[in-house]
């Protein structure tokens, strides 16, 4: 494996452990944990691992000596996130403090490796060549669900092989609330085997008061924002383009929010607001309109819009008319196959309710296109697929052309357009999600000696040097409530959405008009990993003004 | 203008100036020039700059004591690329090192700004705000082109009016050949105004022997292949993506040759080679195709493809199809323009010669109707709107299903698209390009103060640190040769394109076999300013290979 010069200079890094997990922890139990709603539900589904105390580690002044090997497997859930190799690293250093001989299994691909007993053990070798990396590329992710008894059994028996004593799941919500489940499972059957979850998402809605942010969040918005801010300043330059920007963050819009508050661009939508407001695909459309029409009478006809990838699904009307669209299709799969391709937009308008109908043939015709012909396995529209930032800046020159000739609007309009995920997703980690990833995998190590199982592993106070950190554990239940899903009510960790009350949005609410007027772009640029401490270890401004 | 921390830090950056600069110089001349080709014509339009001398800077141990200030103009010409206004903060401090009285102004958006009299002066409270930052909107930039004596009667008079002896251009071959002009047009009629160019361009296309880089290359190539490595490592965790990713660069294929060698893709299409070899689109795709099933035969999904802007171009028959389009859009605009929207590409298949028929219709109906609707100005099909990564991308699709119905491809082809150019144009400097802006202009200075016009700024041994560059100018004229353009013999300075016998792309020819089989991607990550000189300080593998 070739490496690039960074690769090399950044593999000696030695990430900041909070300076608790220097010597020996002792694991101090606080008060027994509810989940945040759902109390009675919840606790009958997890009658052995609900309602267990919080746990903070702190110096044990008399450490046992002599400690058993732990043999520990690991695997990576869901999307990359920045960070994951020094997950497992910090989890590796920490086993291998327990005892020399404990050993690392990783599971490959992804909770699929599990099932099908596809791993490799982690040696030091190994680890050395991912330490400070992004990627998940040590042992691979995927998107298998572990949710079946036959798949938990299935995976037991390896094992069992191997004489793994704990498995410590790297995912998001849902991969936390399964984590959660098997710990539940194999207790009940007395399987002997811990399970530990770690907070994983650039999308950052993995978090509540206990977690206080998801790992990768940081490193991947700060990637956007380099590349926002590359943008804007040639935006700047040339002053003669919008940019439409769409970022990743399928549901919640903490990355477009948290890009937004470092670059501070002319326009940001942020879904929850425009749920919250009831707000019209036309609404937002008028809102950006009148921005580019205020700025083109200043003589300004540049500027830059971001929006965030799940917006569609948050616009109530649109949410409407994609289920009336998914019945619709699913019901005429057959019929709607045989018709010809230049009237499926005007087979689909006749037969929807009036209210849909209007709305769907509002929209450009490709994104009407696009909502009836891509369907995912189950017949769904992929909402993922529109390219909600043309959508929005074909509507706005439509609505500007109206203004034009009403003499309201009196300049030029030309956009551009991208998309920034993949951008982030492997990005080699911040100072930041390097450490706070190392702290969150060393600890898991803890949590495991202490002999816990269902619980997330937390760092805490994250807005402090790392060192001053604190670390311990947070029962995975104690984050759950019911909710829906495929029709029927689960067991799952809360998602945390933007807060419309939180300061990371007062802060931008408070802003946008002037930053919407004025230009006030900053250009965050690159992340450092060898400079001063302001420029390199800084953690996100959601972060810190959620802890301010 | 508020300002980021890595903006704050790095504006106390002091570039490192050549040690030939830092004290006084005297300008040494050496032989006398001609011309790449066409000698006679170019010396006949260029009677008073042709065949000057090339110049080098030496220490002068004896100065001269007390000149008079220097007052100058400066115009930021073209696209934007990295490093432009450490080129105006070295031209400041230069000339304000001749004598503190010294004056710069600022021609703003361009040469348009220099035509219509709109200008600042860049004063020390300006030119500090501005130092080691990315973008050029210190004065903004602008398209116009300084081609008409009625243009440089118009500047001039602004020039007389603050007294200014000297004007730098900064810009691509277009400007620097048009700062030639206007060199000679003032030398012609005695104005007493010098006119000095700066080689600028993140396409890389301004270089020849005696110039042997355009600033912003090395930035610009720098964030694109940090984001390319980023989409590589994730393409390497999730292994199930193909990613088509189109890159910048007009023309030549310089950025795309640098990005492949500095991360290692599967495949990067060099559109010079394309055309050096005459392929067809089809035998692109299949190239492509094959490399992808190659792949799957063993077991990976997944890859990388970089394909310059310009590729379409370049390959014979496309272009061929595209000028009889060109030519018979044109000549039937009219009745073209009544056609229905469904029947066009059958009305343009029609009247088609046989040959650019088949190419026609074998295209996907998007790219087809995106080559007989969307026209510049000049009624020209607008190449850089059309999507060649998508199209490519829908093509190996076309073919794989080909390749599997004969049980030639075995595995699964899911396609991912990104566009990169805008993210790099305006990135702030690296550490080369901060150095070598900041010399350019640093030496522009030295050159005025010489009494010299019609140069270039040249600054060399690039691959050397920075404090042992040489420096001194050459003849505009020398790089020149006679090009047929909007059908007249001009006098251009030639473009550099991607020399197929030159280094770069031997190294490059030479690895891409392994590359397409094995995964042997390479992880840049993001440019560094303050960390060690092996990853600070590098110029672009292009230079180091070139000057090996």
């Amino acid at each position: 494996m070739e490496k690039s010069a960074l690769q090399k200079a950044r593999s000696v890094y030695k990430p900041k452990l909070p300076v608790v997990m220097t010597g020996a922890v002792k694991a101090v139990e606080g008060k027994d944990t509810n989940s945040v709603a759902d109390q009675e539900e919840i606790k009958a589904l997890f009658p052995n691992t609900y309602g267990l105390p919080e746990i903070q580690f702190e110096k044990d002044s008399a450490p046992a000596k002599g400690a058993a090997p732990i043999n520990v497997g690991v695997i990576l859930s869901g999307g990359q996130a920045p960070g994951g190799h020094n997950v497992i690293s910090g989890l590796f250093d920490g086993i291998k403090k327990v005892n020399r001989e404990s050993r690392l299994y990783g599971f490959l691909m992804g909770p699929g490796g599990f099932v099908d007993h596809q791993y490799m053990e982690l040696t030091a070798d190994i680890i050395d060549q991912f330490r400070n990396t992004g990627g998940f590329d040590i042992i691979g992710s995927g998107r298998t669900k572990l949710e079946t008894k036959a798949q938990f059994d299935k995976g037991l028996e390896i094992l069992k092989k191997l004489n793994i004593q704990a498995l410590v799941i790297i995912g998001g919500d849902d991969s936390n609330t399964n984590a959660a489940i098997l710990a539940e499972y194999y207790k009940q059957i007395n399987a002997g085997v811990q399970v530990i979850g770690c907070p994983k998402t650039i999308d950052g809605d993995l978090k509540n008061d206990v977690i206080e942010t998801s790992f990768g969040f940081d490193t991947a918005t700060k990637v956007y924002s380099e590349v926002i801010g590359n943008i804007q300043r040639d935006c700047n330059s040339s002053k003669k383009y919008w940019h439409f920007i769409k970022l990743m963050g399928r549901s919640a819009s903490h990355i477009a929010l948290e890009c937004a508050l470092q670059c501070q661009p002319n326009v940001c939508i942020i879904s929850e607001e425009v749920e919250a407001k009831k707000m019209t695909l036309n609404d937002i459309v008028d809102y950006i309109a009148d921005v580019v029409a205020a700025r083109a009478a200043d003589g300004k006809n540049f500027g830059t819009v971001l929006v965030p990838e799940g917006l569609i699904e948050f616009i109530p009307a649109m949410k409407a008319l994609i289920a009336e669209l998914n019945d619709l299709l699913a019901t005429n799969a057959e019929e709607f196959s045989h018709v010809d391709p230049s009237n499926r937009i005007e087979w689909v308008a006749s037969r929807l309710s009036d209210i849909n109908k209007e709305i769907f043939t509002s929209l450009p015709e490709g994104v009407a296109n696009q909502l009836c012909l891509d369907r995912d396995p189950h017949g769904n529209v992929q909402v993922s697929l529109i390219e909600t930032e043309k959508l929005l800046g074909h509507m706005v020159a439509r609505r500007l052309d109206l203004l034009k000739a009403n003499g309201r609007f009196v300049g030029k309009f030309a956009t551009l357009f991208h998309f920034f995920g993949y951008e982030g997703r492997c990005a080699d980690p911040s100072n930041f999600d390097a450490d706070y990833c190392y702290a969150l995998g060393f600890n898991a190590a803890c949590l495991i000696k202490s002999g816990l199982t269902g619980y997330m592993s937390s760092v805490r106070g994250l807005t402090k040097p790392s060192v001053q950190w604190t670390t311990g554990g947070i029962p995975i239940t104690m984050m759950m409530n019911m909710e829906r899903r495929h029709g029927q009510m689960k067991p799952v960790i809360q998602k945390a959405l933007v807060d419309l009350n939180g300061k990371p949005f007062k802060k931008f609410a408070a802003s946008r008009e002037r930053w919407a007027k004025n230009t006030e772009f900053i250009y965050p640029g690159p992340i450092q990993y060898f400079g001063p401490a302001e420029v390199c270890d800084q953690p996100s401004l959601t972060l810190k003004y959620e802890h301010e």
